[in-house]
């Protein structure tokens, strides 16, 4: 079995591995668009065009079916995806959601990019489930990633300048609405003390049982359309071992 | 006569409105590439590509000089737009760097995205012309300004941590290498008291002078491939008045 997974970058890779971890004997082709990364301040419908042109790639390489690891992608493509191409197609906004309403005692937080945010697609699951919901962006996460400053006191601060509300709102439970925030999952935890903390990669794999049979050659093909800053070393410390990624120098197709 | 104005995305409004400035007859034609923005995490290769399309679109246009108001393009694009399009190509660095080495004592300081400053290009003209040149990419900046913190505790540590080393090397001129720095321009000013700021924008707008002519109808026409967040009201915040942008849904052909 084959299965396509992309994002608009390196973040997808923890989604990787924890659908690696479940199913070792599936086919995994991943592709992150590194070229056009992030897919978060683009509008709606580029990144629904976005979305198909990856889809479209990764199907063209024979996977029976898709996982979009990215939350502003899911968020916004899922329907197209489903439309246009005749396989599965998880999201990641699903299955944090069932996850969340699991855990939940009634009051949940969603916290992601302002694309993620302004979709409303966590919040309308949410509040169909009868919770309470409190949601903000958070834009400057995943440039503080990417910099390196997980922890420390200009995270401190801003974790505190947007979760500020959610403490005051006493959520207990906290969908992370993007594939970068759980490495800052310690000063968030750290900052909201007792509140269950949600990683959807997990539940991603965990929505994938039922849908996907765990056979295959256990390979992974790793595609990017830009050899971006710290590739090889990003791969490495996500997947734990070094694994060559092919880049695709001129993107991917038009659909 | 017709110039061509490209940039990653917005922040090339402040390069317009000096060109605008310096030549009120002309007509304008800028093109903001917001569907692939920022530029200053790809690899040149990617970025010398991204150029050679925007430099396309605007020749299309019938534009007879090219301005890349975008300091990672310039850093990387300049020579290959040279190469390949008959028409006059001024980019930001060799204006910012000419108006550095005019007021420098001897020490100048360089700050830009990751991409700009690993480019060295700021860094070798200066160093040709004999002066000592300190450098620092500041990849949080980009997102600060965006985010809309201009100033305050959160930005006051950030510029600390960035120009700390700047400041004990004692720089007297620092050119600000990317087109959202001069937003940010009071803090660093506060932090760096006697230092003379650079702000390209200006520079470029007199470098086209004895390369254009101050003739034509006095339009603006401005393209962008993805209608992003705040698109109208950064256009008017930045050019003073609201002027209504054309948005290449395709983004632009490539080349």
């Amino acid at each position: 079995m084959k299965v396509g997974i992309f994002d608009s970058g390196v973040g997808g890779l923890t989604v990787l591995r924890a659908v690696r971890n479940r199913f070792p004997k599936i086919d995994i082709v991943y592709l992150g668009d590194t070229a056009r990364v992030p897919y978060g301040n683009k509008s709606p419908q580029t990144v629904v065009r976005y979305s198909l042109e990856c889809a479209k790639f990764l199907l063209d390489k024979g996977v029976e079916a898709l996982v979009v690891a990215c939350n502003t992608a899911s968020s916004y493509a899922v329907p197209a995806l489903r439309d246009y191409f005749g396989v599965p197609v998880i999201g990641v906004v699903e299955p944090g959601v069932e996850e969340a309403l699991r855990l939940t005692e009634g009051k949940v937080g969603v916290i992601g990019t302002p694309a993620t945010i302004r979709s409303g697609s966590y919040q309308e699951k949410l509040k169909e489930a009868g919770v309470e919901v409190f949601s903000k962006a958070c834009p400057l996460f995943v440039p503080l990633v990417e910099e390196g400053l997980i922890e420390g006191d200009i995270t401190r601060r801003v974790v505190d300048m947007y979760l500020k509300e959610l403490k005051e709102a006493k959520i207990d439970t906290l969908i992370l609405g993007c594939t970068h925030y759980p490495l800052l999952k310690r000063e968030i935890q750290n900052y909201l003390k007792d509140v269950r903390i949600i990683d959807s990669s997990d539940a991603v794999a965990r929505a994938l049982e039922g849908i996907i049979e765990n056979e295959g050659n256990s390979s992974t093909e790793l595609f990017f359309t830009d050899r971006s800053q710290n590739l090889d070393f990003l791969i490495e410390l996500i997947l734990g071992k070094p694994l060559k990624p092919t880049i695709l120098s001129e993107g991917v197709p038009k659909v």
